[in-house]
C-alpha cells in the first residue's frame, strides 16, 4: 500500500518538480496539493506536461488540517514561510521534507545570512540537512529533513571527499558556480526575463549569497572544523542545470590528479546518484536525472586542487533530493522513483 | 522475463533515446547495441547520461548475426542505410521496429521522393506505417514497424480526426512545423553548430521535404483518397520538439471551434499519449515524454481549420513512438516505459 | 546642425533600441527621454549597454511641454497610450513617430481589433502607415508617422509584390510567423519567463492577433481590393527575429519560382534594406539590423505560392523603420543611421 | 582617402565578424579577402548577413603577393597557421595585425605552451601584445600587433589595476571564465553543435589551457615579477560573450571595495571602452561592441579581492581589439569604427 504524500506550494518550480518525479513512484501517492495564489485551479492547466498524471486533482489553498494524518508532507515554499507553516504541520503528519532554507541552519548562524531570527528555532533539532550521501546516518535518527540548496548540494559534494579526508585546507576555498534560470523560481522578475537572460552570463549576490553558510556548514561538518568559502554564483542561459568549479589549497604533500581521483572513487563507491568521471563533467548529462558527476584534478604548476560537480538544480538540487530523503525516511530504498539517467541531448 | 533487444546504430541521437528510455522498460533488456564509427567505446563515454544504466556497454561494429534469435532490433540509422541491413536482420530477429524512412512509404512514391529505385521492395508489405493511433489494427497484422518520421507524426495527428471524418478538404492542406535541432541528428554539419542555429528561425527543405510524401500517405489512407500537402519545415533554436501548425478548408457546413474540439476529443478518447487541448499546445510540455498535445479551431472570418500538435521530436516522432510500435508487437500494454508526463520547466 | 529629438516611453525595449540606434545617427540627437515609472533614473543603469552614449541622460516623467520645440518625437508606449498622449504632443513638435498600434488603422477597422472606439480619431488623417518600401508617397506627405507592427511589416514585404502585381488571389492567404521573445515587451509576465520560452514554441493568438488587421489594411492598399489573411503567431526561444512564412493561391497561370524572383527582384530594385536572396532567409542574418530578407517559390505541385521574409523585430519591425520614417519626414537620406549590416553570428 | 586593407581567413568567426565593423570603418577599405576552404564564392553567399556590404567581394585563395602594398593586413588563421604566412605578409604589407596566437608569446614561452618550436622566432619583436589599455606606448613602437586571445583580454582587463598597483598578490590567482560558444570558431566538432551545447555547462582544457600563458605574461608584465593564474574556461550556452571571475590574495591591508572601484577607475580613467561599473557586468551588455565592464570587491570575511569582466568575445575579445590595434598603428584614434554600445536585449 502506498505512502500518501501532499505536497505544500506546489505551483513553483520545486514543487510541480515534486510532482512530476512522484508520478513515477511507485510506492507514493499524491494526494493533496496547495497553492494559495492558485487555489482552485487544476494541477494540469497550470502544467499541462503534468496534465495526464494528476488530470482532475485541483490546487486548494494551504490548510495544515487538510495533511493531518499524511505520510508526508512535502514543503516547497519561498523562504521565510516554512516556519510559519512547519509548526502546526509538524504535528499533523509524520514528516515533513522541507525544500526551502528555514531549516537547514543553526538560529545562530541562519541569523547571521537573514538578518532576522528564527521563527521555530525550537523545531530546528527536529531536521537533518537533508544531503544523504554525506548525512545519511543523521537522517535516519530525525523526523524531519530540511533539503539543502541547489548550489550547496553541488559544492560539498564537489569538494566533500577531498574535505573529509583532509587533502586540502578548509580555508581559503573559493566555489564558482553557473545556474539556469529556473533556480530563480517561477516568480516574476526582470533578470528571470527570456530577453534578458538569453545570450547573457553574470554573477550575482557578489560575497553575500546565503548559500554560503550552507556550503560552509556542510563541509565543516565534514571536516570538524571552520571551512571558510568565498561563493559567487552566476547565472547562465539555460533553464537547468548546476556546475560548480571549486579550488581548494593542498593540506598534504603528494597530491595528483590520479591519486584525488581514486580518493573520491572510494569515498563515494556505492552511491547510486554520485559519478566520478575521469572527463570534466557537463550538467546536460545531468537533465532530469538526480544524478550528479564529479572530477577533480591537482594542478602541480599552482598547488591547487580543482573540484567540479554537475547536477540538475531542480532535481538533485531541489526536489529529487527531497524524494531521496523522503524515501530514506519511510524506509524505502532510497533511489526509488528517482532517475539516475539523465535526458540528452 | 524480459525480451531481448538490440539497437542498432545507437550512438545516433534517436539511438540514444531508445537506450535513455528502455532503459526504464520492465520488460525489454538491451543486450547489444552497434555502433559502426564508435565500435569498441562504451556507450556512457559517448553519452554520460546513460552511464548509470549501460555503464560496460559496449558499441560493436554491425553484424546482423550478433543480433539473431533476439526479440526486437531497433534501427535507427541514416536513410538509405536500412534498405541494405534489414533483409539480413529481418531473417535473423522475431521483429524489426525501423527509424529510418526506407519502409514507410510504396516503392514508386520511395523512388518518387527519394530519386532511387528501393532496395528491398519485396520487404515493405511485411512492414506498416507504424503510428499506432491511426494504423493500430495494421500494425498488429505485420511483423516489423517503420515507425514514421517526427513531422508526419505531428502533422497527421493535428489533421487526422478532421480528415478522417470528411471535416476537411484533401487539398489545399498547408503544414509548416517548427523543429528543434536534434531534428537533424548528431552528424556534423553547419546549420547544426551552435552559432549558426542560435538566435535564428530559417525554413528549409522548400517544396521538397521528403516527410511531405508520410503526411500525404497517413492522411490519404484515412480520407481514402489523395491529399495533397504543402509543407514548409522550419529549424528554431532548441534542442527538442516540433510544433506543426495546419491550415485546410472545410468540407461541410456548420463548422466551429466547439464542434472540432468535440470531433477531435471523440476521436482521440482512450488514446494514452494524445491530449486535446482547449488551449495552443506548447512544445515545451511533451519534453522527453511520449505525448502528443493537439488543438484545432475554426476561423469563420476566413473559412479555415486551422489545427496544431506538439510533440518532442526524439519520442513520439522517433525513439518513443518505435518503443510503443515495438510494445503492440510483442502484445504489451502500448504504454510501456513510455512517459506521458513532459519535464517542464 | 543635427536635429533635436525626444523618446517618451524610453524604458522598454523599442525604445531602448530607438536610443541604440540614434546613437549612432550623425545628424540627430536625443535631448529627452521619458519612461514614468523609471523617472530620475539614468539611461545607464537600466541599459549599461548605453552607458557610454547617453551616461548622464536620466527618464523623466512625461510632461508634453517639455517636448516643446523638438522636430521629432518617438513614441514608444504600450498600445492604447499614445491615442492619450500624441493630441498634446502633436501640437508641440513637428513631426511625431509613433511606434505603437494607435494611429496605424482607420477608426472602423480599429474599434472593430481592438474593441473600444478610437479616442483621437481627428488626428487619424495626419499619420501615415510607415513602411516606406509601399507607402513612401504616403509618408511623404503627412506630417507623422505610424510605424507598423512588426509582424506585419514582415508579412506585407513577403507577399507585397505578388499581391501588387496581381500574382496572387487576395483571399485564402495564410501567414505563420515566428517570433523572438522581445517582441512581448520588457513586461513582467509568465510566458516572457527564460524558463517557459526556453526549448518551447507555441502558437498564441489564435485567429484573432490584431496584426491581422494591419496586414489586411497594408495589402489591401496594394489590391486595392480586399484582402483576407489567416494569421498565426508563435513564439520561439530567440531574443530577436521574425520570420514570416506565407502562402497564397495563384491569381494567374504560367507563374514559376524564376519568374516570382524576377517580379520581386523588380519590385525591390534599389531598395536598400530589402534583399530578395535565392536561399531561404535565416533571421540570425538581420539581427540588429533593418534590413528585410525575402524569397518566394511557386510549388507546381499542390499551385501554392509561398513567400518568406526575415527580419529583426526589434529593427525593421520596430526602432529602425521608425527611424526610417522620422529620415524620411525630415528630408535625410532614409538610411542615415540604420544599419543594414547585420551581426552574425 | 582611406587605408587599403586586406583579411586573411575572413570565412571564419573573427574574419566575419572583421568585415562585418570594417564595413562601417570611415577610413578604411576592404580590399582584399581570402578563405582558401571557400575560394570563389562570394562573401554574401557565406555570411548574408555581409551581403548588403561586400556583395561583389569573392574570398580568394591565399597569395601573399595579392596582399603586397595594403596598409594593413588582418590575420584570422587558426593557430598555427600564421607563423607560416606572416614571414612573407610582413615584407609585402606596411602593417600586420594578427588575431592569433603565433605571435602574442615569447618563442620559450610558446614552445613551452603549445608543445613545438616558433617557426618564426625572428620576427616575434616586431609584434606587440596588443591589448591598448595596458600596452599601448609599446604597441606604437612596433609595426605589427599580434591581438591578444578572448579570456586574456578579459581576465587581464579584470585584474590590471589590482595588479599593476600592487594590491593583490601575483600567485595564487584563480580565474573562471564563462565563454560562448563562438570561441570555438566555425569549424565542425560534436562540441560545437547546438544540440550538445544547448542547456549544458561545462569546464574544459583544465589546468592546462594555453590561454593561462597570456593572462600570466600580460599580468606579469604589469607586475614586474612572474605571475601564476589557474584558469578554468567554461562553455556555455550563448553565441557571443566571456564573463571572467578572477580572485586574488591582498597584498596590502586596509583594503576594501569602496576603495578598489576607486584605484579601478582611477587606473581606467580615459579609457573609451572600459566601464567599472558599481553593479557586476553582464556579458549581454557589451554585445557586438568593443566595450569592457568591469567591477572589483573586497570580501573582508576570506580575505579575497574579486574581480570580474565582460566582454564580447568576438569584438573586444578578437576583431574588435584587432581594429584598435589597426587604428593606432594607423595613427586613427582608437575608437574609429568600434561601438562602445551594445546591443541589448
Amino acid at each position: 500500500m502506498a505512502y500518501r504524500t501532499g505536497v505544500v506550494g506546489a505551483s513553483g518550480y520545486t514543487g510541480a518538480e515534486l510532482l512530476r518525479l512522484l508520478a513515477g513512484h511507485p510506492e507514493v501517492d499524491v494526494v493533496h496539493v496547495t497553492a494559495d495564489a492558485n487555489a482552485g485551479r487544476e494541477v494540469g492547466e497550470l502544467y499541462p506536461s503534468l496534465a495526464s498524471a494528476y488530470g482532475s486533482l485541483r490546487y486548494a489553498a494551504l490548510d495544515p488540517a487538510d495533511l493531518a494524518g499524511l505520510d508526508v508532507a512535502f514543503v516547497a515554499l519561498p523562504h521565510g514561510e516554512s516556519q510559519r507553516v512547519v509548526p502546526a504541520l509538524a504535528g499533523a503528519v509524520a514528516h515533513v521534507v522541507d525544500l526551502g532554507a528555514d531549516f537547514r541552519l543553526p538560529a545562530g548562524v541562519y541569523e547571521r545570512w537573514y538578518g532576522t531570527p528564527h521563527d521555530a528555532p525550537g523545531l530546528l533539532d527536529r531536521f537533518s540537512f537533508g544531503l544523504p550521501e554525506l548525512f545519511r546516518a543523521e537522517m535516519a535518527e530525525r523526523p524531519h529533513v530540511a533539503a539543502p540548496g541547489c548550489y550547496p548540494t553541488a559544492a560539498s559534494l564537489a569538494l566533500a571527499p577531498a574535505i573529509a579526508r583532509g587533502l586540502v585546507e578548509p580555508a581559503g576555498i573559493v566555489v564558482n558556480a553557473c545556474s539556469g534560470v529556473s533556480g530563480r523560481g517561477r516568480g516574476l522578475s526582470a533578470p528571470s526575463l527570456f530577453s534578458e537572460a538569453n545570450e547573457s552570463v553574470s554573477a550575482y549576490g557578489l560575497l553575500t549569497h546565503r548559500h554560503t553558510a550552507e556550503i560552509e556548514l556542510a563541509l565543516g561538518r565534514l571536516a570538524a572544523e571552520d571551512v571558510q568559502v568565498l561563493f559567487t554564483p552566476h547565472l547562465v542561459p539555460m533553464t537547468r542545470g548546476i556546475l560548480a568549479t571549486c579550488t581548494a589549497r593542498p593540506a598534504t604533500d603528494g597530491l595528483s590528479t590520479a591519486k584525488l581521483l581514486d580518493e573520491y572513487r572510494d569515498f563515494y563507491d556505492g552511491e547510486p546518484f554520485v559519478r566520478v568521471l575521469d572527463e570534466p563533467p557537463a550538467t546536460k548529462a545531468t537533465w532530469s536525472s538526480n544524478a550528479v558527476h564529479v572530477t577533480v584534478r591537482f594542478d602541480e604548476r599552482t598547488g591547487t586542487v580543482l573540484a567540479l560537480a554537475a547536477e540538475d538544480n531542480l532535481v538533485k538540487g531541489a526536489s529529487g533530493q527531497a524524494i531521496q530523503g523522503a524515501n530514506l525516511l519511510l524506509g524505502l530504498p532510497e533511489v526509488l522513483g528517482l532517475p539516475a539517467v539523465g535526458v540528452a541531448p
